[in-house]
């Protein structure tokens, strides 16, 4: 049996519903975190708590829970779905009101959901080790990226197109003709020079925890770092490319366009970073 | 008794829901259109089922229902709610799947909502009497505007700013300086020369079914019409400035950012438009 936890209340998985008032799928007004788990430790549990906040301030949505009290559902729920490696999906929107774009006048309560489900880190080791293909598409997404929302459609677009040109993740290219990010994960690249880029964490791009981590990972390794946007071209010509995401931690990357990066091999930095990640979390 | 249809079911509205894991709710992956409804009747009901295919179209989602069928529909929950005048919302998303930001690999099925609610039509018609206020914003929404998506969190944060800064309705402004649309409305101004300026139907803004039909009003009213992109400063400087929607029909707009238009009265084009509006419809 599966279990998902709405409102206060643990529920089969197969019955969790919302209200159809719900701001969450009536405005995508909802905001949303996704934590690894292994060994049943969240992994990066600070970080992923402390932008869930921020998001949550950013759309001045109430805290609905103290995070104590989050972590102790969140903690029930990986017993009672007996979860020992996967990931926890926590979502909360303004909550239920008659449809009205704006926030409602009276104090509604938020919604909050949670569900968990296994992950076979096995097979994302051995798509680490292989490597993945991504392509380049229009990011066509709004201007707060940064905020990690359910406004997700432009995301869902990317990745769609990205599987059906045989690719794993798409590379999404801003106005100015800069890779943004994935359409779930961050990006990154190793110049021939062996310096490791990846784009300033402005308004267009998720605040990635995984990226932080790396970006520390990549400091304690006496990398030389620099956060700043580049281009297909750049990503083309890299010595190296790779994402990061909370589910997949790093992941290097040999193709872009069906353009092979380098000798279309994993890079030694890209594996060499998802080592000491994993080493260290 | 207020009853809505979900997936093939007329429920209590109270008990109306919809699955967690429903793409609606997840990733904003689904469509919605608004009737107004009066005196039973849909307004431009081949207008709006025609965008709504249109929408679905664009995403992929398969169409759930024939138009025949999804009249029936309506016509059976318009009945059971005694309606008589309002508005009829129905939201399509893609259906409930396992969490992935791709399409399904198996076929799904969509999920349709719908419900009513009563309006109060002689309050729009004193707004339309009084004019209203409106602000401008930055446009922070994606590229794909022309498709009628529940993406409207920045609709949502553009409508909030603007009752915030006690106007009805927020202009949102884009890059390039110039007026987009409303955040849920249509903008509209006529020029010192008298000549009717809406911006073109590009992916920037929606294809406003009641735009569409105040274009063909205006060209039986013999007057001058330009379908081109204006700046905030052409509006404050307009003769009359106005917004159009499938609930306001037309209302007529009397300062923008605190700037009186004109003489601060509703103009006498909007007023004419509405009426001739009202009369066809």
């Amino acid at each position: 049996m599966r279990y998902a936890y709405v409102n206060g209340r643990f529920c089969r998985h197969g019955d969790a519903a919302i209200h159809i008032e719900d701001r969450g799928f009536q405005f995508a007004d909802a905001v949303y975190e996704v934590w690894s788990v292994r060994n049943s430790q969240l992994m990066d549990a600070d970080g992923h708590f402390s932008r869930l906040s921020r998001s949550l301030g950013e759309l001045r949505i109430p805290e609905p829970r103290t995070r104590p009290a989050l972590e102790r559902v969140i903690c029930e729920l990986l017993r009672r779905n007996r979860l020992r490696n996967g990931l926890v999906y926590l979502q909360i929107s303004r909550g239920q009101a008659r449809r009205d774009h704006a926030f409602p006048k009276t104090p509604i309560t938020p919604t909050i959901v949670l569900t968990c489900k296994r992950l076979d880190f096995v097979a994302a080791d051995a798509r680490a080790e292989a490597g993945i293909a991504v392509i380049t598409v229009p990011d066509q997404r709004w201007a707060r990226c940064d905020i990690k929302t359910v406004n997700l459609l432009p995301n869902v677009l990317a990745k769609q197109a990205a599987q059906e040109a045989g690719a794993v993740e798409a590379w999404q290219v801003d106005a100015a003709g800069f890779i943004t990010e994935g359409s779930s994960t961050n990006a990154w690249i190793v110049t021939k020079a062996g310096k490791l880029l990846t784009r300033q964490a402005d308004h267009g791009i998720l605040h990635g925890i995984t990226r932080a981590r790396i970006l520390e990972c990549a400091q304690k390794l006496g990398l030389e770092v620099e956060e700043r946007a580049f281009t297909p071209q750049e990503a083309r010509e890299a010595r190296e490319a790779f994402l990061t995401s909370a589910t997949s931690f790093v992941t290097p990357v040999v193709s872009i366009d069906n353009h092979v990066i380098a000798n279309g091999q994993p890079g030694s930095l890209a594996s060499a970073l998802r080592e000491a990640y994993l080493a260290e979390a």
